[in-house]
Formats: structure tokens, C-alpha cells, sequence
């Protein structure tokens, strides 16, 4: 049995992998600032030089392409916020490392329009289909992320017992994402030091035995 | 001289300013759902049944249209949120009313899409031009009133001295946000509530006379 052909196919499989991994990484800081819906194979075609026939080859579709382009922006997601905070120790630690990273690469413009994610959700949140669900899906996964680390840290008695893990990763979401919003919309660098201080203080104040919101609910007894 | 023709051309304004509210209703809507950049001038002419003349006639172009159509969108959060407030007495009271009356409106579905400003910030905060500058001039219309409503509240002790107003108006702001994003994204009605909670507890902090902002504070030095 001759192997002859094997190299050939490899190298057109790797060529067209890598051109792959190309497309993607132009579509996925396009969708950013422009939006998923803006990522129509003609204005993809222009942008890289390649032949409509060819980006169609790759993707088959404009739902496809805008998935890919979601899979390929949860991958550096993953790559540059998830992997590193696994390095801390869980709990505390760990939730302050998830959060912090987030910033830093809102803040490093990774992809130009900010926050991928925030972008699609935005831009999807009123239109139903695979890319909603998609977009969805990851948003949730990380907030629940965040919620299970907070879930962590109350059982090592990192927080204080009256902290309810939902509502607070709320909280620590909502910082990040409004840093997203005022750098993107005013271009301020001082959002991320709103959310900097603002999610140091909400974690002092969960830190300690009988946070505000523990006091609060009691008074309402 | 003769008065006669008069009627016939009020007429005619009338029915012009009619048609022209009732487009920018429909816009407004559509923009909060799909974006500003669905707004073309054949999309509207299909979804309102008139002809692409009559809707130029009435705007000339795409960013007169959309101009008007974040104008319109400006008057229903002035008539919605900002207005009622102002029966409020001055500080924490009117402070508080503003918050609850911009989730009320997202919760109530005045626009499909969420709250209209928040949609529009995230379509156009990387597309340079008037209807972004228009968008981001609003918006941060809105944050300042928010913090000067602090500022005062502060002024007349109604919360502690520590308190920073910027930082705070981002906190709270940051909480209807996120209530619109995880209402949109995820249709959890929850979410109005966690951002009630966070900002009764925020505002709880604020109000002690040495909130958590103040004693992380001292801490440091």
C-alpha cells in the first residue's frame, strides 16, 4: 500500500486550516466593532483578498462563518482570561483572577471593538437562531463560572456567610461589562479603574463576617 | 390678502409631522431590536407599506433618519424616566427614582430590543460620526445626571461623606445595565430583581456614615 499521496493531502489540509485560522481572526475583530451581521462573504472577500468562492469553500454559509467566528473569539476568550486564572488557587484568589483578566483584555483591545462577547449579545439578544443560542450559551457559562468560584470561596470561609453567590457575581459581572461600555462609548481608561476599586470594595465588604447585605436583611425581619 | 390657502398647508404640515412621528415610532423600536444600521430606507418602506420616496421626503438620508430616530428615542426616555423623577424631592429620593424608573421601562418592554441607548451604544461605539457622537453625548447625559443627583444627595447628608460620586454612578449605572443585558440575552425576569437588591445594598453602604469605600480607604494608607 503506497503512502505517496498522504504528504499532499496534508499539506493541502494544514494550508487550508491555516488559512482558516486566518479568516477568523480577521472576522472576529471585524464582528466586534462592526458586528455578526456585518461579516458577509463580498465585504470578507475585499478585506482579505480572496476570492469569494474561496471564503465560501471555508464556510459554506454566512451562519456557519459567524459561528466559526464565535468559536474561534471563545477560543482566545479562553486562552487569555479561563487558562490563566486556573494558575491561582481556587476561591477568592481564583474569582480576582477571573476579573481581573477580563479587564486587562478589554483593556489590551484584543479585539478592537471591546469585549466580544458583549458586542454579540448586544447585537443578537432580539435575533433567535444557532448564533443567539451560541452567544447565550457562553455568556452564561462564565457567569455561572463566576458564581460557582464565589460558590467555592463561601464554603472556605473566603467571603462571609450572608453573601448569596448569584447576586454577587451579578454585581462583579456588571463592573467589567460597564467598564466595556464607558471605555468603547467615551473612551475613558479610567472605567477600568471604576471597576477596579468598585469590585475591591464589594469584595472587602463580602469579606467580612456580616456584610451590608446580611445587615440589610436583617433589618427587613 | 387673502388667508385662504393657510388651511391647506397646515394641513399638509400636520399630516407631515404625523407621518414623520409615527416612522420614528416604528424606528426606534426596529433600531433597539435589529440596530440603527437595519434602518434602510427600502427596509422601512417595506415594513411601514410606503413608497422609498415618501420616507426620503421625510429624511433624505440613512443618518438623518437614524438622527431622528435616536431624537425620538431621547423624547420617550425624557417623557419615561426623567421626567417622573423630577417629582421627586432633590437627592437619595430623586436618585432612587431615576433608577427605578429606567428598569421599569426596560421591564416593561417600551422597546423591544432593551433600552435603546444601551443597544445603540454597543452598535456604534467603534463607528465614527454623528449618530455615535449623538449616542455618547446622551449617554453620558445620563451618567452625569446620576452622579450630580449624588453629589447633591451628598451635599444634604443624605449619604455618607466618604462616597464618591463618579465611582458611585458607575456602580449603580453598571447594575441597570446588566439587569438589561441578562433580560435580553437570557429573558430572566429575575434579573430586575438582582439589580433592585444591588442597588438597595449599594445605596444601604452609602448611607452609613463610614461606608466600605472609606474604610478600604484608611486601610491603605
Amino acid at each position: 500500500m503506497s503512502s505517496a499521496p498522504k504528504p499532499t493531502i496534508l499539506y493541502h489540509g494544514a494550508r487550508s486550516a491555516r488559512t482558516r485560522a486566518e479568516i477568523l481572526n480577521t472576522t472576529a475583530d471585524l464582528a466586534s466593532a462592526e458586528g455578526l451581521e456585518a461579516l458577509t462573504i463580498g465585504r470578507l472577500a475585499a478585506e482579505l483578498r480572496m476570492s469569494k468562492t474561496g471564503i465560501f469553500a471555508h464556510f459554506g454559509s454566512k451562519e456557519q462563518l459567524q459561528l466559526a467566528t464565535v468559536e474561534a473569539a471563545k477560543q482566545i476568550f479562553l486562552a487569555q482570561i479561563v487558562q490563566p486564572s486556573l494558575q491561582k488557587p481556587r476561591g477568592l484568589p481564583r474569582l480576582r483572577a477571573m476579573l481581573e483578566n477580563w479587564l486587562t483584555y478589554v483593556e489590551n483591545i484584543v479585539f478592537r471593538g471591546g469585549c466580544f462577547f458583549a458586542a454579540a449579545a448586544a447585537e443578537f439578544d432580539s435575533r433567535p437562531g444557532a448564533v443567539r443560542d451560541e452567544v447565550a450559551a457562553l455568556s452564561k457559562a462564565w457567569l455561572t463560572a463566576l458564581r460557582d468560584e464565589i460558590a467555592f470561596a463561601l464554603r472556605e470561609k473566603h467571603l462571609g456567610a450572608g453573601v448569596d453567590p448569584t447576586q454577587l457575581a451579578f454585581e462583579l459581572h456588571a463592573f467589567v461589562q460597564e467598564a466595556n461600555w464607558a471605555f468603547k462609548l467615551f473612551n475613558e481608561k479610567s472605567s477600568f479603574l471604576r471597576a477596579r476599586r468598585a469590585i475591591a470594595h464589594r469584595l472587602a465588604s463580602a469579606s467580612r463576617k456580616s456584610g451590608p447585605q446580611r445587615r440589610t436583611e436583617r433589618k427587613k425581619k
